[in-house]
């Protein structure tokens, strides 16, 4: 089953391969009439990327993802108290890894999640409480160079002991930035998450956490609030794990639709060009600000630096934690009232946080183009966020 | 063998010593004439510079720095992924010393780069990944006086095995920034370019890495991937552990193409006013964005300062590093058929890393006049890359 949500890029393609021939359909060229009017841009890379947009993205609908982001971001209100906009934790951050647990923890509040915690290792923790004073940082897990064999059943327990105390606090746990593959370290995860679940808490999954998931897919499996968000060769290992074939990308949206039903009811946000999105139930595309017209103009494509934050970024499912929780809230507020209420607040959240990234992304991008990093597209997170949908 | 490449600044000097008298040629005669008519900036004190350039960079020939510059960076392209734009390590960082890697590799994402890691001690680990979370940083490297001697080679053995684990996904090494003299260290440092070079990976060598290379000349020696980036004092010890003789800086071009050969296939960048640069073969000179006219017209030289981040800059050599992998990229695609493929990838990625870094030096100069700092200038190279060769 596959759900319309509407249009709102100027680009955006509709419909199906099987119904309609993108060159030759009427929708097409009455877009094409439009933009010419309008003093759009259109030529012949723009019809072939347009096409090449179609192949990835198959029959899938673009989401209406602006109205999406507008319906869940809460009102600013001020008779809400600290943390009803939002508790995110990251689980990630070891010896080697620092920055990726920190732009996740760091991204959550400049959308305006209200508090933001990182549950790391010892030697990570003084650094990424270094990069930021906004951040609560806790330094408590373990990898298997620093303690005795003989230990780790006692490190695993206290490990345990001290995430489960915060955990019934959070709104949605971030598992993989920055986590490395030390096996210990894994294994103590791998029971963080089991405890998560027990507790209802949404997990959004990425990186190393991805890794872990892989091989321990009965972690995710039929639980509705798990989110996983591969990148290219992380999705390859899914695919060929679960579905036991290659990656199709001419039938991406149904191979896509196939692997999330395979797993049992999670939701997946393929990043691509397109954002691809699944809960086994629908298929929706993210693809606005990836032209050249949502670009301010400035040329025909956008950078491959930018493509990869927008598509690899290790802040993207920071967005999709802070969107899930604002789709839960308000859809458990408004009982069923709201336009959105037939969707699965996973996919609103995988929807919302892919369009806010790749705004500020392009944002970002018109501004420092090959320069851009990762810490610049963070900066763009609140103005993009505000110029979709305005504070007051 | 000199091979004359073009000219692009307007100051920028022709021909040979032997073949044409500077003040009384009709090339210069006829610059003369131009630079009046177009209200150019031209005086005594501008000739006497222009006549002691001369007399530095000899009978090489200016490169046509910025073609070649738009020539090896590669384009955006959205289908390309992450780590395709390149992946750069920096080898240095030890307990005295934390300021040249983060430079260094820092500077790598700013013009591009798509990955940069950096390898250094414990001590000096914390300290550079707390400048940004945009790097990695592996703590890995040991000096002497954290270790014992018996344990020495356990440990030699575990830290080539923990870079070389990575090795092949890098386009570059660079060794030397802010590595310190510990020799355990610099023996680690040796059997890991040992490992490089077996592997094929570029290496562009300064600071304390130079000092290494001097006294073991085996490491880059008929490594035709080898550059070597050495400042005045640097310059003096190779040419009189090499050559036998002092530095001759009124045949300079001639006894840098003896150096280079005299190694045996490396090419040296000799950071002077007007950079020069040879691979045993050809000599190039840069001295773009070094004259009045280039910086705005506010002055007749630039100051002390920024010659000396201009020339002697602690991240010179990770621009060297970046344009080199983009250029042996750029030049395997094309297979043979571009203007720059005769040139060795070396000596391409030398000069577009000089001109890059003369223009951000120049740059920053011009916004913060004595008060420019390294950051300054590292601040200033994505605008100069954009400046030269737009985004899009």
């Amino acid at each position: 089953m596959f759900v319309k949500h509407g249009m709102n890029s100027q680009f955006t393609l509709l419909g199906s391969a099987k119904h309609c021939m993108l060159a030759s359909s009427a929708v097409f060229r009455r877009q094409q009439f439009l933009i010419r009017t309008l003093g759009g841009y259109t030529d012949q890379n723009h019809l072939k990327r347009m096409q090449q947009t179609k192949a990835m993205s198959g029959t899938a609908f673009e989401a209406d993802s602006e109205n999406i982001l507008r319906a869940i971001t809460p009102n600013l209100d001020p008779s809400k108290h600290k943390g009803q906009a939002g508790k995110i934790a990251v689980i990630g951050g070891c010896r080697e890894y620092t920055g990726a647990p920190y732009f996740a923890a760091i991204s959550a509040l400049k959308i305006g999640a209200d508090l933001s915690h990182v549950f790391c290792t010892k030697d990570a923790a003084s650094v990424i409480k270094s990069y930021s004073p906004e951040l609560i940082v806790h330094p408590i897990l373990e990898e298997s160079y620093s303690i005795r064999d003989e230990d780790k059943p006692s490190i695993s327990g206290k490990v345990l002991a001290e995430v489960n105390k915060w955990m019934e606090r959070f709104d949605c746990l971030v598992v993989g930035p920055g986590l490395g593959r030390d096996p210990f370290l894994l294994d103590c995860v791998r029971e963080i998450m089991k405890h998560a679940r027990q507790s209802n808490v949404p997990i959004v999954i990425d990186g190393d956490g991805l890794f872990l998931v892989t091989d321990n897919l009965d972690l995710v499996s039929d639980y509705p609030l798990a989110v996983l968000t591969p990148n290219v060769n992380e999705y390859k290992r899914l695919v060929e794990k679960v579905l036991n074939c290659k990656v199709d990308d001419h039938d991406a949206h149904e191979q896509l639709l196939s692997l999330a039903k395979g797993i049992g009811s999670v939701t997946i946000l393929r990043k691509e060009k397109s954002d691809l999105i699944s809960d086994g139930e629908t298929v929706k595309s993210v693809s606005i600000y990836g032209s050249p017209r949502r670009c301010g103009g400035q040329g025909d494509i956008l950078s491959g630096r930018q493509f990869i934050y927008l598509y690899y970024s290790i802040f993207f499912f920071t967005c999709v934690a802070v969107f899930l929780s604002w789709a839960r809230q308000r859809l458990s507020a408004a009982e069923g009232d709201l336009p959105i209420s037939k969707i699965n607040p996973t996919v609103l959240g995988c929807i919302a946080g892919s369009a806010l990234m790749r705004k500020a992304a392009s944002l970002a991008f018109q501004n420092k183009k090959r320069s851009t990093l990762t810490s610049d597209i963070i900066e763009c997170l609140g103005k993009s966020l505000e110029d979709i949908c305005p504070a007051i």
